[in-house]
């Protein structure tokens, strides 16, 4: 098992890179951060300027981004960047003062929730988020116990790497956490999924009672990021849930990945799956690369924590995060980004099955909406994961100008994760550059 | 003991408030974030702008900020405002590709530390900062104890949480953590203040050693914060930090409020004490409101902790954090804040002092730079603390025009704590209104 930290990351120990002002930067960087701060490809880029799904090295060269859903609505999309200016030069302070602008924007955000998820929290991350959700479920249910998928990634506190199985094992995941598979429906068939997750959850639950651990809660992030891009067949969440919530545990939903309409289809991830968690949280994609976070819940789960642990966050709320976040989400709405999402994703997911029609190297094609992966094998009858193809192919795509990343608990995957505004024209140039390297071996 | 979070906060079941639209925003916030989530004052306040050491209601009624340190150069300082409008229009991304900007930065700012601690890793908050120093210090020393001050805040998360007393007994501090007294200078001569709190270090190192907890860390905030605010006599820290040294422990200097020339006579509130942590962690000011945190520590602890375990922050070290962060050392630096903070602070202290000269329910003023505390007593032989009246003066305060906070372990201390940009003339305007508050008992 591969730390998910060091797929697709710059190993300076075997570096070809001879770019003087490219070696300058690596050399600032390591006397500053560390020679471990993960740095990506093996020929690392240098960006100085984004512009919707594009981004600029030094040299003026654009790289289509198909990996960063951080900027959800595009890198410096102009309303973002207008709300953020306009907040920073009126008011930027904490939440202990009344603020109608957060009060619209919460508002806002809750409108797109189900009942009983009612009530918000802002952080600064997702993983203060995840790390906050957990706070809740330990007072709520009284218990500590978590399920988590086996290469799992939710964030880097303390408590959130210890249900991270992911960081790999100089990390060890907490004595009260116990792992599942993750959904495989490349290796098993998808009508099996919900049960074969159901079954693991149930083994889970026994397992911890059997410790005298009593149940705090399962996460999940229905896209699977870091465990593989496991989206299908929609609903597979359902049984495993209900054999949680019938051991008194909590469901939360990791919607750092599926969150903000990734998906396409909805919303949220779990309203993909016809569920409804009983704690969401949220990050990345929330402000367009301003850091914000957010956890919504119940009332009755929020006014067991915060009633007595209480819950304050500095910057949690803040005027120009919320701005941010208020952009995003009319952005989101005015554009018909869902749609696109969609429209692309699904127009993308048909042009790699049709690249994989005649390369034998891909296993599979999957993802839903604008979050897909391709699985790279050494056979097809086999499926023997084939992680340095992918790591070629990233690489290769790097160099030809198109920005895709590594996933899978086998680094064996391409992780296609681009802003919401791509297009059919930018999913064509992916394709066709993936085509190409497969059809010449070429970097 | 009351929890640090609700010290002069909103109590919705004992209030007056009668404005109908301050009613209808209480409400708002009610329903979207819970009538627990934290409100400053009796009267709470709707703030709709800002610009240096004021804030401005929705009536366009100034009020004078003596108590957020989050703006440190002041709110809306205009070249944070236009360094962040301009990167956000630029770009925005993570630290997996090249950023000169990023390093520049980051060069800029460990120019600040001393030898050994030349090593940065970029956050989002405070509390992501001490619960990766905290990840450190676990690795590096194998140990899993911590000492800290009886009534510490270091922050939010289910670890940070667990060595912030504070919080109050709904969140019980970690079975490997040991609380020791703060530096009370107020009921204690300040000659036995170093060898008091190093007896009461040696005491909780023996204590987890009894138990067989391996000492990891001390954590301390320089000013004491939380506690009561004790910053004299410098140097009072270094024998505490020698004995957890001796014991295998590192010393982990919280810098959320001290840091950044707050103290005025230098940069870094360990400076003060003529003493090298192990670990400094840095939020709040760090980028006057824009999420970012950071720590910094030696070559060897960094590798020992990233190198196997790895560590990645997706907004930590975003272009618009990091522009918002060199703006603030390059304000900090070009109007001479500190030395403004030495002579502001000093001047204010002095002023204080005499109105404590005249009101017998004054017992004490103290502090460093702009970090002052005004301690109320019920009378000044006993020293026994007058939290009534504490609030009542900081209520009266506000609705004279006036913010500052309440601080300590029984509530009972004004917490005064401007931004950096305070002159003269505010302290005077401080000043006089609690004089006349005092004078006449008056709301």
């Amino acid at each position: 098992m591969q730390s998910i930290l060091k797929i697709n990351a710059f190993d300076s120990n075997h570096s070809s890179v001879s770019d003087a002002s490219i070696l300058e930067l690596i050399k600032r960087r390591e006397r500053s951060f560390g020679a471990d701060a993960p740095l990506f490809y093996a020929n690392p880029l240098h960006v100085v300027r984004g512009q919707g799904v594009w981004l600029y090295d030094s040299d003026g060269r654009p790289f289509l981004d198909a990996y960063n859903n951080v900027p959800h609505v595009g890198h410096c999309n102009p309303d973002v960047v207008e709300a953020v200016a306009r907040q920073a030069a009126t008011l930027n302070t904490h939440t202990r003062y009344l603020s109608e602008q957060s009060y619209a924007y919460a508002e806002q955000l809750l409108e797109t929730f189900p009942a009983p998820l009612s009530k918000l929290s802002l952080t600064c991350t997702g993983t203060e988020s995840v790390d906050l959700a957990m706070r809740m479920a330990y007072k709520y249910t009284g218990g500590t116990g978590f399920i988590v998928t086996r290469f799992a990634y939710h964030g880097n506190s303390v408590a959130v790497s210890s249900i991270s199985p992911s960081v790999g094992l100089a990390v060890p995941v907490g004595r009260d956490v116990r792992l599942v598979a993750a959904p495989d429906s490349y290796r098993h068939p998808q009508p099996s999924i919900a049960g074969r997750l159901a079954e693991q959850v149930s083994a889970a639950i026994d397992d911890l009672e059997q410790h005298g651990v009593k149940l705090a809660a399962m996460i999940i992030d229905s896209i699977f990021s870091s465990d593989g891009v496991y989206t299908d067949p929609p609903g597979f969440l359902q049984s495993a849930a209900a054999r949680v919530r019938m051991a008194g545990g909590l469901v939360i939903a990791d919607e750092v990945q599926p969150g903000f309409g990734r998906t396409g289809t909805h919303m949220w991830g779990f309203q993909r799956h016809a569920l409804i968690p009983d704690i969401v949280v949220m990050g990345k994609p929330m402000g367009n690369g301003i850091p914000i976070g957010g956890v919504v819940t119940t009332p009755e789960i929020l006014k067991a924590f915060a009633g007595s642990a209480g819950y304050f966050n500095t910057f949690g709320g803040n005027g120009v995060s919320c701005a941010a976040g208020h952009a995003v989400l009319n952005v989101l709405r005015r554009d018909n980004l869902l749609q696109n999402a969609t429209d692309v994703g699904g127009y993308l997911k048909r042009q790699l099955q049709a690249v994989a029609g005649v390369h034998e190297c891909i296993g599979d094609v999957r993802g839903a909406g604008l979050y897909l992966s391709v699985e790279f094998v050494t056979q097809r009858d086999t499926r023997e994961p084939d992680a340095p193809k992918a790591a070629a192919v990233i690489n290769a795509l790097r160099n030809r100008g198109v920005l895709v990343g590594g996933t899978g608990a086998h680094a064996n995957m391409l992780k296609i994760r681009p802003p919401l505004v791509f297009s059919r024209e930018n999913a064509d140039l992916l394709v066709l550059a993936l085509d190409d390297i497969l059809r010449t071996g070429g970097e």
